[in-house]
């Protein structure tokens, strides 16, 4: 029925949108009718950075981020404490702890986490060039900053097997209360680590 | 600082995938990086399909749906009654009322509803042209499925008043429950409107 409305090109970048995260059909069809009123403002500019994005981006072949470049921004920042790697599961939690601008350290992306019933194992993540990348030194601390899910401390034990032989010191994100966060509102697991991991006022 | 994460490139495809309906900055740093990891599947795919969006879609001259023909299929559907005119806002209301299915008539898109606090008077739609349609004849009905909101109401009238002079019935649509509803949660107005507009059982 839909195809009769305005034929199979409109159809087709609806269904490509429906695809995008958090746009369903109907969201889909908002988004297509919205780049073809908006044509020189937005449906041009984007299907540009599109094209542009398939062309050059590329994985950084050190430390998994993507970048237009390989080395990536991040590997090749020389004011980047290059004794510090920060382990993460995915480039957005990358994005993310570079958004809270925590530490100026490198990062590794794992690409992923270790999940047996989802078939996916240590060949699946990017293990060996982290084992690499600590052992030809100059690395001082691994911060395993994954997520404080089952498969993320899965993977977080693993690689601490792996890199036991490295002389080099592993450490985690900090449970505890989130900034803003309400008590009330809390699970009883991030209170008791809260509670436990408490710090002197 | 978000620059320095992955170059002005994915920073550019980020902020103009914001501009979307339905996506924030948040969903549309996913949606981006669920681009860039589905490279061949979907954002070839999708840059390809607003490209091709961006070249081919017009406006229809006659009805002012947008396909990639003028006139557009509906108005070429010789299957479609051609003495009946939907008149509608705009043209995500068109398609709804095609997914609908409800009548294989002939379409008028207004391009919006008059709304004198933002501006938009009788010279900012598409009423010459409707006017135009009607009268060179043919059409014996006109159906005003227009919002019903205040907006939509001050357009139904102005439109009843611009083709009072010609030889045309004018319709509108039906107010009441929507199919599903539970009357609990409906508003005064559509319940009055139901028990007003009644009908036999």
């Amino acid at each position: 029925m839909a195809e009769q409305v305005s034929g199979p090109e409109i159809q087709r970048l609806i269904q490509l949108l429906a695809r995008l995260p958090g746009l369903g059909p109907r969201s889909a069809r908002r988004a297509a009718l919205h780049l073809i009123r908006k044509r020189e403002e937005l449906l041009g500019p984007l299907s540009d950075a599109m094209q542009v994005a398939r062309e050059r981006i590329v994985t950084c072949s050190s430390c998994g981020n993507v970048d237009t470049s390989d080395p990536c921004v991040i590997c090749r920042d020389e004011r980047r404490d290059p004794a510090v790697l920060i382990v993460v599961e995915t480039v957005a939690d990358l994005w993310a702890l570079e958004r809270a601008a925590a530490l100026r350290a490198r990062y590794h992306v794992l690409g992923g986490t270790l999940s047996p019933l989802d078939g996916i194992g240590p060949k699946d993540l990017n293990l060996a060039s982290l084992v690499e990348r600590v052992a030809t030194g100059g690395v001082g601390e691994v911060i395993l900053a994954v997520n404080a899910t089952v498969d993320g401390q899965t993977t977080a034990h693993y690689v601490t097997d792996l890199l036991s032989h490295l002389d080099v010191r592993i450490t985690r994100l900090a449970h505890g209360v989130p900034v803003g966060g309400e008590l009330d509102y809390l699970d009883d697991g991030t209170l008791s680590a809260a509670i436990r991991q408490r710090t002197d006022f």
